[in-house]
């Protein structure tokens, strides 16, 4: 999952660092999910949806890959996001609607009560499994092009989201760093032990300053970091029902 | 209002041009909104404020003015907000957050009602008045560096919006092409007369292809976008309140 946000920090450099990147993970055999969580109106969308999921298809760039996913953000609804669904199902690519997000204040919005007695996440949660039920988005998995993002740290409202949205993969960062545990995520997963794609980026990424790292390896920042992912492993596994 | 969709549809070529066009526009003395429509979680929000509201501080690009605004999603919360705040505070500069969108199915989520009785928007609303009422953001004008998004098409719901956010100034889309007319957007301004920013994007780029336009002015692209900028100009001027 690589965020385009810290790429356009670096403005048209970034922006080639961030395909630079994802051709390399592409040549590594990774798939990648390109977390730049867009949303706009519809004409507007199928602009986002061609720069940010599509193939590049202009002649410099005919031999770029694009994201196998991305994320984005269900706020204009969902004449918002037909253009991404258009552009994943014709290139057989994926989306992660946001719909319970990792930060401190997303409650606010997000666990605001309707009239209905659902929460706003829970009404997007409706919508999003809506659109994921489409049989032409559903693979032989059962799962379907469309998923969800739900945050490690939305510990009371996992289950219900899980279940409310079961042809959808989970995409649920906030692990690590931002305080989500093992036993937060289990939720997440179908009790198959699928469902759900659990991220970690600071608790990896910065593991070379993270002292539990230093003192075993000191200044060996790859090893630091290869640690910090088998320790991440270890307990995702611990998580997932057997 | 330059927005970025249409030039991340080149990838970086694309963001070069932005970046090109907004040095253009500045140079001509012209207020400038970035429509990027950002919105993430606290850390990743610092990184889109540096990147698409701060003014560029690397070496190669430190002549580089960036916009003077910009749009943001709401959906983290202020958490998600709070970094776009900082820099709008700093740089003097302004955010206009998404409260009312334009597209058809914004009403999906934004005019779902809450238990409280307020729909979506206006509980968003509420929160982008008290954030946009800190004395430290409101100028001598009475308005706030903080506004609002509120489209043309919401011809019901805009003279409460209006009357929520007595602090910000609307950036009103969705005249013209989208279907919102002068007698909808009267109530988006206060009874002086200010307090609105009304787009037309569509209705003035595509007047070249307009046959109102190229009836009078055959291939003469120029003077059919200068007409259609005159005619909205004063189909503006004559819905604001005397």
């Amino acid at each position: 999952k690589i965020n385009i946000a810290f790429f356009e920090r670096y403005y048209a450099d970034g922006l080639d660092a961030y395909f630079d990147l994802i051709q390399e993970a592409d040549r590594a055999g990774l798939i990648v999910i390109g977390d730049c969580k867009r949303g706009d109106i519809g004409s507007t969308a199928e602009m986002y949806a061609s720069a940010m999921l599509a193939e590049p298809d202009f002649a410099n760039l005919e031999d770029l890959t694009g994201p196998d996913a991305i994320t984005v953000n269900p706020y204009f609804g969902l004449d918002g996001l037909q253009p991404f669904i258009d552009v994943a199902r014709e290139e057989q690519k994926g989306l992660f609607v946001l719909v319970r997000t990792s930060n401190p204040s997303a409650a606010e919005l997000q666990t605001a009560k309707l009239e209905s007695g659902m929460t706003v996440a829970e009404f997007v949660a409706r919508q999003v499994e809506n659109w994921a039920a489409d049989p032409t988005l559903v693979g032989h998995s059962g799962y379907s092009a469309i998923g969800a993002v739900v945050g490690a740290t939305a510990r009371e409202e996992i289950a219900t989201l899980r279940a409310m949205m079961p042809h959808c993969l989970f995409l649920v960062p906030g692990f690590g760093a931002q305080g989500g545990t093992a036993s937060d995520i289990g939720a997440c997963f179908k009790p198959d032990g699928t469902g759900a794609l659990v991220t970690a980026s600071r608790s990896v990424i910065y593991a070379f300053d993270d002292m539990k790292y230093v003192e075993r390896f000191t200044s060996e920042w790859e090893k630091c970091i290869e640690q910090a992912c088998k320790d991440f492993v270890a307990e995702v596994r611990n998580a997932v029902p057997k």
